[in-house]
């Protein structure tokens, strides 16, 4: 069995991941159909959440551990950590334990990137980010990969989150646009906008009202991920275009659970493979809810794996009769 | 983070590990509505079956991942490994990262023993055991924990297997009794019979009536364990007093299973806590329908983490800025 670090991961470039994790996941989704997929198991407390999100396909077996703790950097710590681990479908054994926290970001980054390409302008040009914690600079490099972005409106209550993200975008040759509020980022005409805040309650960033003549928008709303997590004026869902990663999960725990009763969306896996459309003419505001499902996981560990890194660890008993467990004492 | 590998486990005694996991389990028991519960989840295939079984409390958020391929001895493999997490619930971060095979083996014994000891006649000499595969030595010993027994009974297909236990057992002063058939070890009067067979598949080990006459009978069915692999004659169920570990995973996966509806059973927890009666006057053949289920887990992660061993390791990132994860490249 192998076993990867965050520290074996970050040796690569930010570049070098994204670029293959765009790759594996535009593969995985493509053929979406192989997968048995289920919801994620949640186990819910009031400061925190804790989710195992199993997926697997003929070939391998992955479930990622992740947990969101909103209160964490207030104690040094990041909000979000994951673990990952990939199993061999023939036998069970487990060949991979991974760190998945810069995977999770990257692979979120990439999920959003690949929603946009088909869901927002092809001549994107400025991006507005509510929320710029662990997660902002992998969106803005992820939508650069896609679109010729000129300009970034941003906001975050935390100020120091905000000094942070326009540290890591100096030099970026993007013009940042502080803003004060929600509101303020999406006052002016945005083209694509990404809500990525962590806490856990439903919480409106901005009113219906605020967007409601941006004839082009793309809404990629990762925040809300979690019941009783949303971040989105319901209006908005209401008027625009929804999709999603995989219905099931996302009635529970997307900006949806908010509209009563079952929700027209498409899957973007639909989309990917062109069972249906991507942005259309008669398309205003089109809404990514995305609340994270476990095939982008599968994919990035599938990527690790195959990329065939790591130091090897014999964690499981190794018998020579594999009858006779008890000889191991 | 530590670092646990099955060799590490093995440094110790079967019986050190074992005393510590029936006083680990037992008080995990105790106090059972203290913990956030539900049903595993299962990924299957047609060779083979995938779990993940999490379980908290105020202090520890904990998952085991198991699999089951019966088909795997006969390519050299164990049929069941395992690998658990322990995290701590305050920040969400995982503490310990553990082999679980061999602990699958002991917490299961340790549950077969802590049900035997409420369910089983105080007095049991006699076992039957209908399997004699990797679980097979760690249920005599715990059973010889816990009574007096004089001889086993034993019969498993493969007679490979059966020597293997046999050689196993030797020198143990237990009178082994090599049977023919599943049918001829409950033949003679058993106290105690454990059927733990792995075949994927609902079959019937013996009928209602070759124990029927039997007043004092403690079964011990711990192979049914999954939708479609059940062991028991329904009728067996129908004529004694059923006690499950989790009625609500149980349904689904026990021998319940092929009762038509709602099935009457008792929890162990209850007997445990004193709310419900251990063997009664009136009892005649009882069946521990046995699953396995993710507090035995816990309370084996629970015992390593407390124990304080294993190799430290950073899987993580370590940030200065817990909210700038993209410096990490």
């Amino acid at each position: 069995m192998k076993f990867i670090t965050a520290k074996d991961i970050a040796h690569y470039s930010f570049d070098s991941l994204f670029a293959d994790a765009l790759r594996y996941l535009e593969a995985d989704l493509a053929r979406w159909q192989e997968f048995k997929k289920s919801s994620r198991h949640a186990t819910h407390f009031d400061h925190g959440v804790f989710e195992l999100m199993p997926v697997a396909d003929d070939s391998y077996y992955t479930y990622k551990y992740v947990n969101a703790h909103p209160g964490n950097p207030t104690h040094g710590k990041l909000s979000i950590v994951a673990l990952g681990m990939l199993a061999d479908v023939a036998t069970g054994y487990p060949q991979l334990v991974c760190d998945m926290t810069l995977l999770t970001a990257i692979r979120t980054a990439a999920m959003s990137a690949i929603a946009a390409k088909h869901l927002a302008d092809k001549d994107s040009r400025v991006l507005g980010l509510i929320g710029t914690g662990a997660q902002s600079e992998f969106q803005v490099h992820a939508m650069r990969e896609v679109f010729p972005l000129t300009s970034v409106r941003y906001f975050d209550r935390d100020e120091e989150a905000m000094a942070k993200f326009a540290r890591n975008l100096r030099g970026s040759g993007l013009t940042l646009i502080a803003c004060k509020s929600a509101e303020e980022v999406v006052q002016e005409k945005l083209d694509i906008l990404t809500t990525c805040i962590c806490e856990k309650a439903k919480v409106q960033l901005f009113r219906y009202d605020a967007v409601k003549d941006n004839d082009r928008l793309f809404i990629n709303a990762i925040g809300g991920d979690c019941p009783g997590k949303t971040e989105l004026d319901p209006d908005v869902l209401r008027h625009g275009r929804i999709v999603v990663e995989f219905y099931e999960q996302t009635k529970r725990e997307g900006e949806i659970q908010n509209l009563a009763g079952a929700t027209v969306c498409d899957e973007l896996w639909e989309i990917v493979q062109g069972k249906k459309a991507g942005r259309r003419k008669e398309d205003r505001i089109i809404v990514f809810d995305s609340v994270g499902f476990a095939l982008a996981d599968f994919s990035m560990l599938r990527m690790m794996y195959e990329r065939g890194i790591g130091r090897n660890i014999a964690l499981l008993p190794e018998l020579k009769n594999p009858k006779d467990l008890f000889a191991i004492f």
